[in-house]
């Protein structure tokens, strides 16, 4: 079995240098300048660590077969040479989404706010991953972490500003977008 | 916020008298003679345990609101003074489980299994509280507890049995089931 753990490290050293920190809603995290992913649950902190956060990968929640088969058709894998652009964006979604029954967040997410269809239009320019972190007693409810090449940066702009935009996103109460260059040498 | 999780620390002590394990698919636990609960993510296993699961409550995964409302109706609370028999069901489903799409797992759950339904029959005499335990990186992905009085033994019985026979139980590739007495003295 792979391991589905992600520990994000950031602090003043790792692979991904950090771009820009931006707090899109609710309080930000410390500023870093740089972000290391480790595939581990790790239970300290490395040292030069500022902060750390992990999450891990799991199975669909609202996603249904048929979209399933249209992203995998599409979706890139993590890691392309030429995807040298990321974006790490932790989020914490309020109490009362959580208590929602699974039909009404199912709704609100994809007949409402056409989470799964608007992603699927910027691929396979945009590669994610998605980790869930709330059931960990994580400070964030998801990291999710996108890869792109730099000429698609504006795609991917686009992509989280229609996201931002839906009635699924009124549920998100913190918000922490942080961009980053792979680091090359 | 409270706190959502809970440790079930198997060994010579603690508030459950175990009467019963046993092994009902793939591979057991070692036998204990009681059951303590306690309400948080332990990370050792206290002196005299013989084993540790860990499990946290989470939000509903496949219950529509109607459902929901159904269930909130009549459901009891864990703890009910008359309620000195439990039964503790650690299950592992298989990976082909957890790689459908989620409406393929609804539609396996409810629409073909009424696993929401039968549960909602067996109301308000089995109380239950389902912890997750798959994104913690367990040896089992859930973990479910039911407390019942002496008098709903057998109605409890059939509940279990009537569950073993859907469509949904042919993916539990490992199933314990411990039965316990709440230890009065």
């Amino acid at each position: 079995m792979p391991n589905r753990f992600y520990t994000f490290v950031g602090g003043n050293a790792g692979r991904w240098r950090v771009d820009d920190i931006k707090s899109v809603v609710g309080h930000g995290v410390e500023p870093v300048s740089h972000v290391e992913i480790i595939n581990e649950n790790l239970a300290e902190a490395p040292s030069q660590a500022t902060w750390l956060l992990r999450g891990v990968t799991s199975n669909q929640r609202y996603t249904s077969r048929s979209e399933l088969d249209s992203l995998k058709a599409v979706q890139p894998i993590i890691g392309r040479k030429e995807a040298t652009c990321a974006a790490f964006i932790p989020i914490t979604k309020s109490l009362a989404w959580w208590e929602l029954a699974q039909d009404e967040r199912r709704e609100i997410i994809e007949s409402r706010s056409t989470h799964i269809a608007t992603g699927l239009r910027y691929l396979p320019a945009i590669a994610r991953r998605l980790h869930h972190s709330r059931d960990l007693g994580e400070p964030f409810d998801f990291l999710t972490w996108f890869e792109f090449a730099p000429s698609d940066t504006s795609s991917f702009d686009e992509l989280v500003e229609a996201l931002r935009e839906t009635e699924e996103w009124r549920y998100v109460e913190r918000e922490v977008e942080i961009r980053l260059i792979l680091d090359q040498k």
